[in-house]
């Protein structure tokens, strides 16, 4: 089981390639809210996400006889991104399985990273069972992108320095807000923050129809999406919580927040116009959640977790030229 | 004559209204560079660039009196903005002297924060002629772009906090690049970076077309750029330095350095494709050096301000869908 410690170790181990995002406020975000909004920029980090967090704290806990026939992972593109510039910084062969209509951006920066990329269709072939097999044929490691207690912990630490930095700030939030495909961040992220503020409520928050989690909480077990659930994050694109981290999450989370496509783009609007932050739309949520007013930040300190910043220029432009 | 305690008195009026931008780092860029660039995102400051410093530092040192009547600044929309946000914070009203084909967004957002725009053509009309007119009519204070003691202390709490957070970091920077439009920025920082790092290396970086500061340093006397110049850089049209920066430039800089249309617009979609940060073209000037190399980088420390971010959306996607 993953807690606390495994994450402050994570932490120690990506000290050696800086990962710190700083925290940042705005305060035209601090008007619309009525209360004081924290900024958690991991569109900022090496690679534009989160995910090199807890692929470099794979990755690095692999011994040299482990590491030796390489890793293989499946991703949508942040993951894929994440292992192949870990793989990058430690000499360690990646390959990753994406989705064939995986935004182009992703594709290539993996591909830059020194990645190599297995493609198929997002909608009838199965990731898991690809990546599985090459794994198995090369006798190589798999590096999973949520369902693992060294993703979880490395994650996990962008709730610690969360945590930390509103700390000395002197401004602990009462509130978290955080993107949730798989649970990998938010459930190591609640971990880090739970236990340094006992009292913060932490939020997952969904793509309106990829609200897997949401449902798996109101069922009391993991539900799994029905393969027609569209939505613009491409990034959030899970159809059922991991194992590891709903069984953290169900124990942690305050609760689940839903936006719509709509929601997200007026984010990433707001993003470029007003934060001057690229953020793609799995990593518009909580920024979305906060715009829509899904929960109540009047008087409150709220802390917003942008968790990526890879999205297609095209598809930006397109967001970009819709009226406000 | 401004000296440092002038900028640390200004940084602690500025401590109010919490503007502190922090320190990033990028992989990517660092390997393009062959060393350590510190990016110091005035992009992500309050109203978009760092001209709110300046602003707040003049008007919060009016007296009541003073204030009542208002205040009246020139300006092609950054300094507008910084302006009119100080003006709304510190309840003085606010009128600016705009160029009509200012980007809209600069526009927009300045009628927004609660200033009063008047508009003229910028290659006919004299829009410090204008604003003394109105200064004089209502006898109102007149807040100088860049040519005031207030206004250059302001602007200089970012090498200020550049110098500190670097050096906290363990990496002060053996050179530091800064944007020069009448060259508050420039001087103001030179002045706190000289202060606080006597052996660092500080370069204006200018418009290929609006070289003044350099023909000015050549010629050892300031010097008017002709009217046919042109620069995708609307921040950074100013004819001629200032005669109060331009005598602390002449003192403290190392040197200019001049970037093209092309290399502004290669550093915009560098910040948009690998820092995810929105940079207008005049704050993208010294991240534009840096990428084409106009000065030696290799196994150096080298700082560079990203200075504002304010670019109309139509402009942003036209350079994002050039090729790379």
């Amino acid at each position: 089981m993953v807690d606390v410690t495994d994450i402050e170790k994570a932490a120690e181990r990506l000290s050696e390639i800086s990962v710190r995002t700083p925290l940042l406020q705005n305060y035209e975000l601090d008007q619309i809210a009525g209360g004081t909004v924290l900024i958690k920029p991991e569109c900022l980090q090496l690679a534009g996400s989160f995910k090199i967090r807890g692929a470099y704290n794979r990755l690095s806990q692999l011994t040299s006889a482990q590491a030796s026939n390489g890793v293989v992972a499946w991703s949508s593109g942040n993951h894929a991104q994440g292992v192949a510039a870990a793989g990058a910084m430690l000499g360690i062969r990646t390959t990753i399985v994406m989705p064939e209509d995986a935004p182009r951006a992703k594709l290539e920066n993996t591909v830059r990273l020194g990645g190599e990329v297995v493609t198929y269709d997002r909608y009838t072939g199965d990731r898991e069972v690809i990546a599985r097999q090459i794994a198995a044929d090369r006798d190589a490691k798999l590096v999973p992108s949520y369902d693992h207690e060294h993703i979880i912990a490395g994650q996990g630490t962008v709730g610690l320095e969360l945590a930390e930095d509103s700390s000395s700030m002197g401004l602990p939030p009462d509130q978290v807000l955080i993107p949730c495909g798989g649970g990998g961040l938010s459930s190591g992220s609640a971990l880090a923050l739970k236990s340094r503020l006992p009292e913060v409520d932490v939020y997952a928050v969904e793509p309106a129809d990829f609200d897997d989690t949401a449902r798996s909480l109101l069922a009391n077990e993991r539900v799994r999406i029905d393969d027609t659930a569209r939505s613009i994050c491409d990034a959030l694109q899970t159809p059922m919580p991991g194992e590891l981290t709903f069984a953290i999450n169900r124990r942690l989370l305050s609760g689940v927040l839903t936006v719509s496509d709509e929601e997200v783009r007026a984010a990433i609007r707001f993003a470029f116009r007003n934060l001057k932050l690229v953020v793609e739309p799995g990593g518009a949520v909580a920024l979305a959640a906060v715009l829509s007013g899904k929960l109540d930040t009047k008087g409150l300190t709220t802390a917003i977790v942008l968790s990526g910043g890879n999205i297609d220029v095209d598809l930006f432009a397109e967001i970009q030229a819709e009226p406000k």
